[in-house]
């Protein structure tokens, strides 16, 4: 088949059956808990605790130390570091768009980004501090601190919950709207190339979208509890799952304790997975081609051609959105003291 | 002596003896060396290249992590914490008004912001590369960089040596002028509280200004690569050389091989002392009170009194300048791939 006859036919396809899916394009504000409306207030001090090293154990690891929103909301390694050079067993899911999952962590074991922010700090694997309230009374000790909890929380308001209400309303302004793809179904047809227009078609086709549907390509728009996991991998009869270790995490089955719970995983978002390498909850896979070939081939029991992978991965670029402009917080200083331990 | 009257005394004082001190105003922008006129596509590129952590072997140290300019330009801890969690010997001294110091490191070993920005970056216990060529084969790994040293330094300058200039450019812009000492030598006489101006007078007559000289408080503003030095502990007569450790690092003895260099160090800034605890070159010290203490003791033989303790650190709270907002910089992706090993 000849060029222009495929960018023809390929024209033709998506007027007809791609149509029939129903793409979104991303909202530019995320839902949020009827109790913990985004406020300006509450995320300028949620800003500040997430870029805050200081509390953690060693005061080297904040949250945008494995979820760096200067890059893709991510840290760029197979697993991520946290003090002491400790590394952790899963890969650093995005923080870009994390509002849109309607479960948090890789197995969803938290349902909210309130619940998820408070994790990491106590993980020692992470920022290492022995309890959650040692990480609080750090951040008591910081005295330009407390201005900002009045503001966003009233008086007397210096404590966990507020922290992580704060963060997560930082988080939930995290999202990157208006990517090539966004323009497209929004009506600019020019937006996506004809290989993009392709791709979308075989993402579609081949049943990429069962799972990765909705305008984050995470699933449905849940409930927030109500996760929409997925099982990885689905099918074993291919060369990755070794290779990859795809089989070695039980996935949700740590949470819940059952067996039909294992290796299930929460569907990740595909948003600006150009920026988000390596792959998959272990973070073994460190190129996206080969990333889009492991899931045809575990999820949908397919295997990909050449030109099938490339049409995918160039459609998968278009996903990548418009970060915001985030200006740097000031932290607030101690004062002439330290409050970091060695 | 009862309160006012003290007041009285030293402001008549300062209208005599504290003006035969030059005091001067920090300066606004900072001297460059003559091939490094600092360019705006260079700062910009400098903090990108700041902020970036995928040039350190694991890919989680950046320049930011141990010179936060989100903080006071150090990292809060003893002494820094690299690659792997491995640590160094000596305290991260404040990036802020860094371009005002005539040599770089405690030590003084290079001369230049330009030859500090590579020290690190191959050194085993901080960012851990094994040459800064392959440090730079990263950076030239990021497409997204190109166009960003091609505006700063026209075609074909990806280089160590162009991308350790925009650094150094981008720090010359780190600048805090505007305390309260500023405002006062400029002519705004409440803009130091009495106490404030007492310990102005007590910080000159005692002799701190001896070193402590200059708009920076670190000596003269000397000719790039004249360094100011001063021996640390002068005097050993004292319970805090043993206590802190304070004569165990050899200085400048260590670049020189010069005996006469021994604990021979680099004065440093005070401009933000109050934001950049713990204190000294092996940050031993955690409070400002107690490193003033110390330095009237091992310098200048005097014991302090509790007075005269709690005056100067309030004048030294004074040196706290104007932090500039600074936008996070887009670190550019990699598109699919992550270059950061384990």
């Amino acid at each position: 088949m000849n060029k222009p006859l495929l960018i023809l036919l390929a024209g033709s396809l998506l007027s007809t059956q791609v149509s029939a899916i129903e793409w979104q394009a991303l909202p530019e504000t995320a839902p949020a808990p009827e109790d913990n409306p985004t406020t300006e207030a509450k995320v300028e001090l949620g800003k500040m605790l997430f870029m805050d090293p200081r509390f953690s154990s060693t005061g080297t690891v904040s949250c945008n130390s494995c979820h760096n929103i200067m890059e893709g909301g991510d840290d760029s390694r197979r697993v991520s570091m946290g003090v002491h050079g400790l590394t952790g067993g899963r890969n650093a899911p995005t923080v870009w768009n994390s509002a849109f999952h309607s479960v948090q962590f890789w197995d969803g074991r938290v349902n909210l980004l309130e619940d998820q922010a408070r994790g990491p700090v106590t993980n020692p694997v992470e920022m290492g501090m022995s309890d959650i309230e040692q990480a609080m009374d750090r951040v008591r000790a910081i005295p330009g601190y407390k201005p900002h909890f009045d503001q966003a929380f009233g008086e007397d308001a210096m404590t966990v919950e507020n922290a992580a209400k704060a963060v997560a309303a930082f988080e939930r302004t995290l999202i990157t709207p208006n990517s090539a793809y966004d323009q497209f179904v929004k009506g600019d047809k020019k937006a996506l190339s004809k290989q993009q227009q392709v791709g979308m078609k075989k993402f579609a086709d081949l049943g990429c979208v069962a799972c990765h549907a909705g305008a984050a390509f995470n699933g449905p728009q849940n409930e927030f509890g109500e996760g929409f996991y997925s099982k990885f991998p689905t099918f074993v009869n291919n060369e990755y799952v070794d290779k990859y270790k795809l089989s070695e995490d039980i996935g949700r089955q740590a949470p819940t304790g059952k067996k039909e719970d294992a290796n299930m995983f929460r569907v990740p978002t595909l948003r600006n997975i150009t920026d988000t390498a390596p792959y998959f909850h272990n973070g073994s896979v460190n190129d996206l081609h080969e990333a889009v070939r492991v899931m045809a081939a575990t999820q949908l029991n397919h295997k990909l051609s050449r030109q099938d992978t490339d049409d995918i991965v160039t459609f998968l670029e278009a996903l990548t959105g418009e970060y915001p402009q985030i200006m740097m917080p000031r932290l607030p200083a101690t004062s002439g003291k330290s409050i970091v331990a060695d």
